[in-house]
């Protein structure tokens, strides 16, 4: 396969670029208040699946246009939620159904590179619930304001926020958040531990995430964070079938050229330079865990 | 099944009030310290499992007297433990006591609806537990007493908060409250996240959380809080599985009739008026769980 | 078995003394900045393992002389990664390498005694993961640096570090610390929640926690220690399961001596007198739980 052009595949809700190991994705609906759609959900899902596989890509900043009216106000329910049942959805059954919001989150969550949001503007519901849980750093504006309104509307916490938020922050932090469905600042005792870093001026969100990013990216073994996400999220349900994991993560990486490149630039004090990559050098140990298949599948002709 | 008259059902050890949509529990031991007791544990599992089926409540409130001596200080082992095993768990066997702290705890968080606790006085052992943890939202006095000193008392976490602590706070503070046994203040950097609201003065927590119940329940849906509780607390343990269930949350529920009316008073800019029922308007994808029979079961003649 | 004599079991690496209730193990490789190796990782897991089955220790402080260069600056990885796989790594294959540094979090991890951790200087990858993660409670120094940096060597979260710090601390923050591999101090936002107590003077960390340890030897009961440890990290997976487990710990524990005390000297106002020890009144319902065995097995003549 040969690698993506990120400028010319055909975009519509997204703008991407690659700034050398950085990659770099808008939302490109600013006069929409970056509502979420159907097309914003396929542009994201394309966009992290790429750099999934994209060796070039060691870390990924999410943002919106600074002068928005919002980061992401949410879906665009003004003519109510038939807008998101798909053809088949009211056809083949209610089964079938696969949330948009949740496609996202899936998308991002699942990219094996450090994924960074940039929330410079308001968010709302799956502003929120796909575009900032998944992502490993939240850097946000301090005067956002911050919503899971969802039973507030009449639904119930999508895009596997009932999932993410519990873990990220504990179960007192999460039900206060998605039973108020109160909108909420950052510097919210709620929301503590949520945003890695608060910038007071909009403008400021995004370059320090773009510096934060290219960091990383210079400094981190691709297949070392890759492992280390695995760890954490697909971890076993022990601690000692962790340890048996991790000890095997151990000797495969630790006899490998970055940790090798690691040991020697440790002692030399200098900058590292990895090498290694997840197309070519990471192990068949991974993955060790198995993963439900979310396809919808037809039950009727 | 005739709809409950709260104030009519010969409780003992707690009052009970219909406020509108808010029910409203007060512990009624206040000379007894609102110590815990069997009577009471009884009084507060009918009473949240009324209130789980009666369609008119959509959130409880649960307090004591704010003059009382203390919220609640656990339960009375002045005379010793004894009081706490039944005439069955001394003639079965130990594997048939079922602890009464954790069936009021049981009753509490199986509750579909908002629950909220104000904490208007001192609270100690079972009076964090099984009052407490469950709860959707805590509320309380700056000046209470927290602690959960079971290890200091020879026994052990009870009433589930071995379950709930570390998810609720996460297990390094879990470990540092239920592990030391000692006596916290609510602004703690150990209880940080566990609770919702904190007040001056004692008689200002109920008053607020009353308020606070009577905000929610007018403007959220009751089908909509059932089902995040639910996926939070009942999700899947992959986020995979996680998307598979709240994907039919989002279509069943942005199908009916909360959903349309969410949209459409967002769309005019005034409050909803929510009318599904858990009664008549859950989908009966719910539960998708199983749940673990708890009920004592006699092994011996 | 005889009684261990600390003093006396030829440790190399690591100082071990019997302090009436309380056994301090302190770090022994001052010059080599306490710098992580098997020869410690073997006196560790002998140590813990001891103080696990002997009656008299009712708390074990783990430390470093204040004065060292670090508290424990992680793996020696000055000659590369090699010195950490055993000849059997080598010839039988990956899958039989266990992390030392894994091996020593089994061991605190596993032992049903309060375990406590007074860090008074910096610490460094294994110094974090494998000598505090595993520890109930964290003392430190404010002046410590804290690093997990394993993503900055070519290596991943090593000792359990994906099992433990997600659980410790919520998600969130375990991936912004393994996920940046940055330098933090104990009053970082993201450590917040960590440390029991933090210490402006190192020489301060060691004897706070040493007192910290008695005054818990002093009035914890011994069983009711091993039975809210195993009820917080190997509960069950439902709030259900944990009732009945907890239950059975309500009326074990309740019916025995330590609790008879308890209630008494409650009663009498006077300080608690436990006895109760885990080789003789440990309940057998306890483990009730499995553990998967992570000894290396050799698959090759």
């Amino acid at each position: 396969m040969s690698l993506p052009d990120y400028g010319g595949q055909g975009w519509q809700d997204i703008v991407v670029t690659l700034d050398g190991p950085v990659a770099v994705v808008k939302l490109n609906r600013t006069k929409q208040r970056n509502t979420f759609t159907t097309q914003l959900q396929q542009d994201l899902v394309a966009a992290y699946g790429l750099f999934n596989l994209d060796d070039r890509v060691r870390a990924v900043v999410l943002t919106a246009e600074h002068t928005a009216p919002a980061f992401c106000s949410g879906a665009d329910i003004s003519s109510g939620w038939d807008g998101l049942w798909s053809k088949d959805d009211r056809e083949q059954g209610q089964h079938t159904h696969r949330d948009i919001g949740g496609k996202a989150t899936l998308a991002i969550f699942r990219c094996r590179k450090i994924t960074i949001v940039a929330v410079n503007g308001h968010a709302v519901g799956v502003g929120v619930s796909a575009l900032q849980l998944p992502c490993d750093f939240r850097f946000i504006w301090a005067g956002a304001k911050f919503a899971l309104p969802f039973i507030r509307r009449g639904i119930a916490a999508e895009a596997a926020s009932g999932y993410l938020l519990p873990r990220l922050l504990g179960y007192s932090r999460a039900v206060g958040i998605l039973l108020s469905g109160s909108t909420y600042s950052p510097d919210s005792p709620l929301l503590q531990g949520l945003y890695h870093a608060t910038f007071p001026n909009r403008e400021d969100v995004f370059p320090a995430a773009l510096a934060f990013a290219h960091e990383l990216a210079a400094n981190t073994s691709q297949t070392g964070v890759a492992w280390t996400k695995a760890l954490l999220w697909r971890g076993a349900d022990s601690i000692e079938g962790q340890h048996i994991i991790d000890s095997r993560g151990m000797i495969d990486l630790g006899t490998r050229g970055d940790a090798r490149e690691g040991a020697l630039a440790f002692k030399e004090r200098r900058p590292v330079k990895f090498q290694d990559v997840l197309s070519k050098d990471l192990s068949d140990f991974v993955p060790w865990w198995t993963e439900l298949d979310v396809q919808r599948r037809r039950t009727k002709l």
